[in-house]
């Protein structure tokens, strides 16, 4: 395998900087929370360390995926309705035919995930974007904790 | 989109505290460790950071999912058996049917997540736990390592 | 339950390291680069804490699996090709049939994960190895961050 380490940079951990982000969404989809993201790194002084983000649902869940084209977030909606149909004989059905896909989605992508904050901004890829993904088929008040963890600037 | 940041709150870390626990499982099916998880963070005075939490094994996983209805639980299991189906070929069969079986649902549900941790307490939702998740069909002993970093009460 | 919890070891953070990994990929498949992360946390000086690596892309993902019997990867590919086929309706189709597919793969493997560093090493299970999974047919360069959060050596 051809791999290549860069040089390592090292600081000293001075702050842990920690914010609750409340997202409406308007129901089954993407909505897209980097700018929020972006704006709690600039807003709590981050310099060098990860961003932690957070979110208090099993219904829904944490991706980050190609920004460039909304094409990729109706296949990607698509293929999770496809991998947790609403037709499957659930059990539990009692808070109505998408709850339990929903859960479903939720396992499959997680609810938990970093991002490098590099120089005070965030270390994504070029194509990529932080997305709060609904599964419920309504609109949910959404809970986001982010948390930084580095130095100041 | 309607997205609502809150006031930041800063401390500076003062603390990294590291625990193993051992959890024997049943076999096939989840295992609630949110209580043993909140003990660590009591029992290691941490007060604002985040707990990381990492499972050594690679035919089980850690999953936070609803923790109020268990038929969720045995719907999310379901969901996994048809994900990764016994009867599929596998070429890897050596350990058992339920063996490559078990490495998928490991892949697509993880070893490796965080809980923020605010005031000395988890960070969860209201209708979230923290769980182990068995895929083999027979109970094993599993290590996970629970680790703290932010700042001391 | 029976679950036992160990002794809580205590450390105060006094470093963050960071550094970029390139991989040359050779297409769909998995690559190992534990021995690259391993090295990474020997030469920043790491002691205690975690590695938290971060991939920049949204057609490959961070995995860890079983580094015993290859057959397991092969395994987990077909997996994934079974999961996400070449052959849906997708209506992203203009990066060639295998790009949609690869964004599935992604969101459902994830890019961002963390292992715990005790005593200066990797906290890896005994059958877990560190992978970068390739969902494009064709090689890439991939680039990954690694950054260690703990207390120095």
């Amino acid at each position: 395998m051809a791999a290549r380490l860069s040089g390592i940079q090292s600081v000293t951990p001075d702050l842990i900087a920690t914010a609750e982000l409340t997202v409406e969404t308007r129901g089954e989809g993407f909505t897209d929370i980097t700018r929020e993201a972006a704006r709690f790194i600039e807003q709590s002084g981050a310099r060098d360390g990860a961003l932690f983000v957070y979110l208090r649902h099993t219904s829904a869940s944490l991706v980050i995926q190609e920004n460039a084209d909304p094409d990729v977030q109706t296949d990607l909606t698509t293929a999770l309705r496809t991998l947790a149909p609403q037709d499957a004989p659930w059990v539990h059905s009692v808070e109505g035919p998408d709850d339990m896909p929903a859960h479903v989605k939720g396992m499959l992508t997680g609810v938990s995930l970093h991002i490098p904050v590099q120089s005070g901004a965030l270390g994504l890829g070029t194509w990529q974007g932080l997305y709060l993904v609904e599964h419920r088929a309504r609109p949910h008040r959404r809970e986001v904790v982010l948390q930084f963890i580095g130095s100041k600037t």
